[in-house]
């Protein structure tokens, strides 16, 4: 009867928590994503069950509300159910969501942070998100369509700091176009860092203003990031 | 001859990375930092030998370019080099100035991420960074004094998202002022985050324009993290 939400890091298994590992061997039952690091499940117990809440055959998601209602369900079944996250659960992970939905129906819940691709994608690909006398904050968004209207580009522009668009590939264009609209130098550099850690990750360095042609000629794949400031050619 | 920079998560060794733990147990040297959790060391092998390079007796700093120097003297040394930081290497850890003087007189270095006190000290109070139709983004700044001039903060506040100033408890007073000159909501939601996930660890939950009465009443140490913005209460 205790939920716990726990964020499994990118990729590699080497980047899960000890924490996270621990409760991989514990659970009764887990639900996992898409991006967790897959030899993780190799620790589970014997008698664990295994439920796979993300990307379905054909490629359409489980809607958030199915999720939720499969973690309740799940819950009631067993003491220790662990909810496996990529990432970190509450960087657009919508943990917050199922931590609500659960506590309303008073089940039990803790959660555990991860490595976060906002943060770890730019580091493996030796990208720091802020270094000294080049940028002094970073701001993290996502691409997703519903923040079309909701982000203030110019504001963006006007903090001069690191840039992190997750889930943003598909939507290179519309984003490049709104930050030169917003008078972004359009040769800042900016990069795609493609699939995070995996071993096939492509990191593509271009600038603002050449990113969709770049994007569009190297065919650059979801998941992945980009990232947007000076700190991406910092440690060339 | 081969350093690897590496993040060590916040307090709490659950929080620190299966790699990072390897790492640990193979190095032959490891530098560390004030903000490591200290059971990690225990780790090592016999014959590791352990260098702290944080904080001096009488409370003064080791300067950032004594640091540098002392990691290239180790790693002239020995084999495998660990530079053990407290959070994640490449946030406000200057890791990448590392990075760079190393690189430069030809040491071979890699870095690891480690969990982030930006992202999981508001979890692990249970205040996710972002959440669906509260907070579409998420800004890390410091709030050392060098930030003063750089940070607009009106762009900051038209950006609309969960604001998160690490290193910034000593300068509550100018930075809340700052974002009340820039038009911030008085009432919006402003915790304190006090030595993040250690045992004696709190979390204050007050408003921005109570926040430097809170702070002198609270008597809110450092080390410890500020948050601002609606998430700040949306799981309670």
């Amino acid at each position: 009867m205790t939920v716990i939400l726990a964020g499994s890091g990118i990729g590699d298994i080497n980047n899960v928590t000890i924490g996270v590992l621990e409760l991989v061997k514990k659970a009764d039952a887990i639900l996992y994503d898409a991006l967790i690091p897959k030899e993780l499940l190799e620790y589970k117990k014997e008698s664990c069950e295994l439920i796979y809440v993300g990307k379905r055959a054909g490629s359409h998601y489980m809607k958030q509300d199915e999720i939720n209602k499969k973690i309740y369900e799940v819950s009631k079944k067993y003491d220790l159910v662990l909810r496996l996250k990529g990432g970190d659960p509450f960087v657009f992970g919508r943990g917050g969501e199922e931590y609500l939905y659960l506590k309303e129906r008073g089940v039990k819940v803790e959660v555990i942070p991860g490595i976060s691709s906002s943060i770890a994608a730019p580091l493996l690909n030796l990208i720091p998100v802020t270094h000294r006398s080049v940028s002094k904050s970073f701001t993290v968004i996502t691409g997703h369509e519903e923040n079309d209207d909701t982000i203030d580009y110019e504001a963006l522009v006007k903090l001069n700091g690191t840039i992190i668009i997750l889930m943003g590939i598909g939507a290179t264009k519309k984003i490049t176009d709104k930050l030169l609209k917003s008078k972004m130098n359009p040769n800042t550099p900016l990069a795609f860092l493609e699939r995070a850690d995996l071993p096939d990750s492509r990191c593509i360095k271009t600038t603002l203003i050449k990113a969709n042609s770049v994007k569009e000629k190297e065919d650059v794949k979801t998941p992945g990031i980009i990232i947007i400031g000076d700190v991406v050619n910092i440690l060339d």
